[in-house]
This record gives structure tokens, C-alpha cells and sequence, in this order.
């Protein structure tokens, strides 16, 4: 809040040139927010603050270079960074995307603060972040009862917890729901209900997408990995072919997306998500899930391979089998990771439709008359600026492998039998043996 | 649409007192919305409008009556066909609950169009009635799934739908997304947006938690039955307990409330939910589910009663005991269906956290400066002013249920077994065999 409010005052970095130009635009449209400023000097506009010696170092260069060379510096920062991250694990991996996710609902709940210029309303601060802990609790609850049912299940004291988790997370939330309609003052109503709107659309999209990348996490690291570098790698290759071949605009909303810049980070990302996922399937590291085995009683991440991470003998199409022929390959079929397949549909969607998560944020951006979110990392804005595609990216992930990659898995059932009284795992077990018999799928003398 | 706009040129329905009394409404508060418009001739304001055979046969009444008894009648009207409906059974019930969330929606949504004055808005309303439509897809395929997937599993062109039913829901969600951004046009982001949030929220208030009432109504008929009276009996109780005694306000949001009628209404809510509960045991009809039975092959309302619906003996507490040894009565248990306690518990919430949806509802309908969210029902308002906290109490029977009353179902767990292919259904029996025989739940010669 302070540097929100230190930005207010420090004219260096709202020019008048940009005073004027958002009064040009105000003028031109006839929708102005409850409350809403179009002073931009008060809200957040993305300061491209940079570290002092990366600014003495640069300050002799082209600006046009200079801001490509800080964005370029901060990339490699970041992505070094996540490289260690990643060598730490899955769980170092899940801390990471809840940091991610609490600077993201700061972003987007500080914007809305300013917008509707209600630093005074009562306790809605307490309530926001009240809220987003409330809504953590219950997701993250609800992954780790799913995927370390078993686990927990030997922690006494944990019980209730895992018991009553939905009835703690509802009374969380309705103590936050009363506690809201307490602080409504008559003055404030139209304000009030109105951020208790934008902290739930921003819990809709920040939180419930985070648990998906989380659950992505969980069902192998290759499922964090290889969509995240596709997006990193569809908004640099962009940025790049827009840099140098750019000429012809995109979409209105976002006036520095090019046709060229298109193509030409469509093309790069799924060459490089061939050449990524080729790389990682080769790990057991990458491609297992972190699960618990109560056999050995650890946490483990051993596992007999997922059929796509497995070598896979596909026929080639006719047509294709006939074209080789021609030129004199008889080439019929091909050995391949049936993920290599699955990673261009993932690049062919980060490319076509990962996009519209950043033109969404333009827009949103463009309505609030904000540059960027925030101005966390140098030469990028705030953290939301960066992870608009992958949210979007996340979900997809979360449903293709939902959709097409899960199989039932035999191990999960029976571990699901093992919660159950052991009076009801006999009762099971004899329900299956019988109903097996009667359809034939067992005969008599194997049991 | 229509009736709104003939609304806004009828003067005798927005009277001139009306008028100025919310302009001075308007003078003490600072906070504007978006376009919002403080003449309330444009926003629905519940118009009071009554039949007119009624209107005929009342006129010679005290208006403070007369107004009572329009909302008896219709009062009545409705439980009527409610219980016609509860006859249909359950399947007709879950149709009333979808028509009931399409009005809902439709009332705030149009709302939201009023204040905003965005009848012109491109492509707005057809987008908000998609983004109904996938939600829907999407909840209703997961309800039918979870509770008919193996009648589902049997209709062979039905299998893809199951199979791949996240992917197509996300699908339809991310195409009303990108459609959305298309729809973007520069003079209008600021309303587009606040209205896609305003259609969000409404979807996450009105669909989610009509799905967990539908999710209710499978478990049992009971579960949708005695919550959903008590909250009309605390609703009547406590309107008439106001009525005839009502002195002390409860809260400045809703000034016709009282002590009086809080107390009332929830002391009779909890004598008429023991009673109720008391009724509906006794019939097979509203405890057992529906649910598909796959050795008749047909839906079926058979059952095993789940235990708290069975006569059950609990102990006194001590003090009690001692507390009946002093006056000479020598009661040391009692036999009780242990739905009657929970029902206790759900009464409790009806009529103390209830109300707290019927408050945030006029805070909101303050805010907006609107009387009633629709004029559907003659006396009562919108049909959202009358299931305003019906969705609040569905949740928590929801989350009631699957805290404190579910139990792991050996009976599904072995359908979900059959929805494996037999290879793996062999699995399974096998791997639970030698796992119950290595704990010595299972001994050698049992199997």
C-alpha cells in the first residue's frame, strides 16, 4: 500500500503527457466506474522501476533496447530462479505457486482498492484476505485429502481436520459472510457490495486455477513444466518475431500484438515443445507423480511408467505410408512417446487460445486505465502480468488430463477400499468376488 | 424485457413521492455506480401488482391486511404446488430447481443491465445466457455422473459425453471467453466488464449452489424437504411473530425485522422441524435415494434406511439422569430416529445464519436501489427474494451432509470398480485379496 501511495505523489513517474492522454481517452468514453478516478496518478501504472546498477549500466543505450535488454536480463533472472525451484521438487514447487497466488489476489485486490478509492471502507481489507485464506484452506484441504488421503489418515490428530473439512471451510466462509454484513454501512453499500464482487471474481480466477496447477503438480512434474515453458516460450518468441518482423496488427486490444508475432511464436512453441518434453520424458523425475506408499511408508516417486510416457509403436496414415513409398522410404510405421503427440496439442492451444488470457488482462487493464498490475519485476509489471496466459494454460492442462490421460487406477481404488472399517473392506471384497463370479470374469477355482 | 420497459413509462406504478424520497436517498451517499442511474422509474421496483379478481374482491381492505393476505394467499399457492411436485417425485423436483435458477438468474441479471444501462451493450445478454448454458453442461453432467454413471455407462452413444465431459465443458466455457474478448469495443470496457463480472458472481451464487440442492434431493427427498420448510416456516413464524408483537429492530439493514420475530421464528422452526422430521422418517419415499440399480436395471427408491433414520437408544447424559432420579423418574435412555438431533442442528442454522442471506439480499437490493428483484409472485417479490436464503441452507445441508452424515459406501465403491475394464477389475480383486490377507483381515481360508 505504502509505494502505491508513494507513486501518488512522485511526478517523475506519471508525465503530464500521460495525465493528458488518459483525460484524451476518458473523453472519448462514456463509462466511468462507481467512484471510479480517471486521474491515473492515483492507481498503479507500472513504474518500470529499475535496480540502480542495471540503471548507471544501461543509461547509455537506445531506450528501445534498453527496456528489451532489462525484460531480457529479468527473464533469465526468472528463469533461473525457477530452475532451482524445480530441482527442489514438487513440494518447494506447490510453496512457490501459493506465493504466486497471494501476489496475484494482492495485485488485483490493491487495483480495486484504488479504483473505487475505499481505503477507508471498514474492515473490507480484513475481509479480502480473510477470504482468501478461507478459500485455501478448503481447496488445499481438498487436494491433499485427495492425493494423501492415506497419509493423513495415520496422523490421529489430523483427523477432524480431514473429517470436517467441508463443514470448517463452509463456516470459515459464512463467519466471513456475516462478518461482512455487519460492516455494511448505509453510506458505503454500493461500495461495498460491489468489492465484494471483484474479491470474488479475483478468488474465482486466482485461486480455484492456482489448485489446478497444483494438481497438475501433483500428477507429475512434467505436467507443471512443459505448459509453463510453452506459454514463457510463446510470449518471448512473440515478442521477438513482433519485435523484428512485426507490421500487422492483431487485435485492438492489444496494440503491440502482431500477425508475424502470431505465427511466429506458434510455430517456435511447438518445435520447442517437441524438443522439451523429447528432453524430460527421458526422467522418472519429470514424468511420476510424488504419491505415498504404504508399503514402504514414504513419500515416493518411483512409479511404473504412464502409457504416454512409453515408447509406442503407432502405423503411420495411408496416405502418408503411400507418399513415402513414392519417393522410395517404406517407411509404414514410427516409434514414438505418445507425449510428444499430446505436447502439440498443448502448444497448438498455448499458442491459439493461451493468448486470450493476456488480451482479457489488456482489456481489463484498458478499463481500469492501468498499465500493468503491478511493477514487481523489472521490465515485466506486476506478477499478473506474467502468469494472465498461464492460468488459463493451467485449467486446459487440468482438463486435457482429466479428459485423456487418466486412467482409473487400480492402486487408488484399493487404497480407497483401505479407508473404509475393516468390516466394510470384507464386505467389499466379498461384493466384488461374487459380482465378478456371476459376470464370468473370475471363475471358481481362482479364488 | 418488456414488462420492465412498460414499467418505466407507467407512472402510476413509480410514484412521484417515490421518486424524491430516493432522491434524497441519493443526496447522503457518495457512491455512484458505473452509469448507474439514482432515477428509480428505470430499475424494477417490484410493482405490488395482483391479480385482478384478487385486486376486485380486496379493495374494501385496510392495506396493511390487504397486503397480508395477498402474500397468505399466494403463500399458499405455492406450498400447494410445491407438494404437487414432491408427489411428481424426485426427478420433477430437479427440473423445478433448474426452472427456479434460470428465473433467479434471470432476475439479477437484468438488474445488472438496468444499472448499468447496457441494453445496448454487443453480444452482452446472449453471452451471459451461454455462460448459463455451460455451467450447467458442466454441473449437471458432474451430478449425473457421480450418481448414474453406470445406468450412463450403458447407453453406448452417450459414452463420449461422460468420458470427455470436462473437456467439452471447458470447451463451451472458453469459447463464450474468446467470444467475449471479440466483443470487446473500446467505448464500452469498463461496463463490459463489470458486467462479466456481475454475470460471474450471479453464476456463482445462483448455478453452484442450485447444483448442491440437486445433489441434495439425490441423496434423499428428506434432505431437500426439511430444510427447505424450515426456512418458510422461520420466513412465516417470524413475519408473524413480528406482525403481532414486533417492537425491538434487529438490524439497520432490514428495518421490518425484530427480536421479536427473530426469537419466534427460530423457537418455532425448531418445534416444527422436529415434527416435520418426525413425519418424513417414516416413509421410505423421502429417506431412501434414487439411484440406479444394476441388478434390476432400473432407478429404484428401495433401500437399506441409512442408520439415522433408524430407531436408535442413546444414553442421558449423567446430569440429566441425575436431574430425572431427583424428580423420581428413572430415565436413563431414550430411543429416538438420530435424524430428529440433526434435524435440531438445522433448524438451529435457518433461523440464526439463514437470515443473513435475506440480509445480504437487501443490502444488495439497497445498494441497487431496487425494492424486490422481480414482481414474479403477487406479494412476495421476485422468486430470488423468496430463495435468497434457501441457497445459503442448501449449501450448508450440503456440506451438513457430507460432514456428519455420508458414510464411504462399499456399494459404490465396487460400481466405480465396474467401470474399469475386466483386466483391471481382476486387478483389483487380486491386489485387495493379498492386501487384506497381509493385515489378517482376511484369513487364507475365507477366500
Amino acid at each position: 500500500m505504502t509505494d502505491v501511495r508513494q507513486r501518488t505523489v512522485n511526478p517523475s513517474e506519471t508525465t503530464k503527457s500521460e495525465i493528458d492522454n488518459a483525460k484524451d481517452q476518458s473523453d472519448e468514453e462514456d463509462d466511468l466506474a462507481p467512484g471510479e478516478t480517471t486521474d491515473p496518478s492515483t492507481i498503479p501504472q507500472g513504474t518500470e522501476k529499475t535496480p540502480d546498477v542495471l540503471d548507471g549500466a544501461l543509461k547509455d543505450i537506445n531506450p528501445r533496447w534498453r527496456n528489451w535488454i532489462i525484460r531480457g536480463i529479468f527473464t533469465w533472472v526468472m528463469i533461473f530462479a525457477f530452475g532451482f525451484v524445480i530441482y527442489m521438487g514438487p513440494l518447494a514447487l506447490v510453496l512457490l505457486v501459493m506465493a504466486i497466488q497471494i501476489k496475484c489476489f494482492h495485485e488485483i485486490i490493491l487495483i480495486g482498492y484504488i479504483v473505487y478509492r475505499s481505503y477507508d471502507l471498514p474492515w473490507f481489507r480484513t475481509l479480502s484476505w480473510y477470504f482468501l485464506f478461507a478459500s485455501n484452506y478448503f481447496f488445499y484441504g481438498e487436494s491433499l485429502a485427495a492425493y494423501f488421503g492415506v497419509l493423513l489418515s495415520r496422523a490421529e490428530f489430523l483427523m477432524p481436520f480431514f473429517t470436517y473439512h467441508r463443514f470448517i471451510s463452509f463456516s470459515l466462509y459464512v463467519a466471513g459472510l456475516v462478518a461482512f454484513v455487519f460492516s455494511l454501512v448505509k453510506k458505503h453499500y454500493l461500495k461495498q457490495f460491489t468489492l465484494f464482487g471483484w474479491t470474488h471474481v479475483t478468488l474465482l480466477i486466482v485461486v480455484t486455477q492456482s489448485h489446478l496447477i497444483i494438481q497438475n503438480i501433483f500428477e507429475g512434474l512434467i505436467w507443471l513444466l512443459v505448459p509453463v515453458s510453452m506459454v514463457i516460450c510463446n510470449d518471448i518468441m512473440a515478442y521477438m518475431f513482433g519485435f523484428f518482423f512485426g507490421k500487422t496488427p492483431l487485435i485492438q486490444l492489444s496494440p503491440k500484438k502482431t500477425w508475424e508475432g502470431f505465427i511466429g511464436g506458434a510455430l517456435s512453441t511447438i518445435v520447442f515443445g517437441i524438443v522439451l518434453s523429447y528432453g524430460l520424458v527421458q526422467f522418472d523425475f519429470f514424468v511420476c507423480p510424488l504419491r505415498y506408499d504404504d508399503i514402504k511408508e514414504a513419500l515416493s516417486m518411483d512409479c511404473e511408467r504412464h502409457p504416454v510416457f512409453k515408447v509406442t509403436e503407432y502405423n503411420l496414415p495411408e496416405t502418408l505410408q503411400c507418399l513415402f513409398r513414392i519417393v522410395g522410404i517404406p517407411w509404414t510405421n514410427m516409434k514414438i512417446y505418445p507425449f510428444i503427440l499430446h505436447s502439440i496439442c498443448m502448444a497448438i492451444f498455448a499458442s491459439v487460445i493461451g493468448p486470450f488470457g493476456g488480451f482479457f488482462a489488456s482489456g481489463f487493464k484498458r478499463a481500469f486505465k492501468i498499465k500493468d498490475f503491478g511493477d514487481t519485476i523489472p521490465g515485466h509489471g506486476g506478477i499478473m502480468d506474467r502468469f494472465d496466459c498461464q492460468f488459463l494454460m493451467a485449467t486446459f492442462i487440468h482438463v486435457y488430463y482429466s479428459s485423456f490421460i487418466r486412467v482409473p487406477n487400480p492402486t487408488k481404488l484399493v487404497q480407497h477400499v483401505f479407508t473404509l472399517k475393516p468390516e466394510e473392506q470384507i464386505q467389499v471384497f466379498y461384493m466384488l468376488r461374487d459380482r465378478l463370479l456371476a459376470k464370468g470374469i473370475l471363475n471358481g477355482t481362482d479364488s
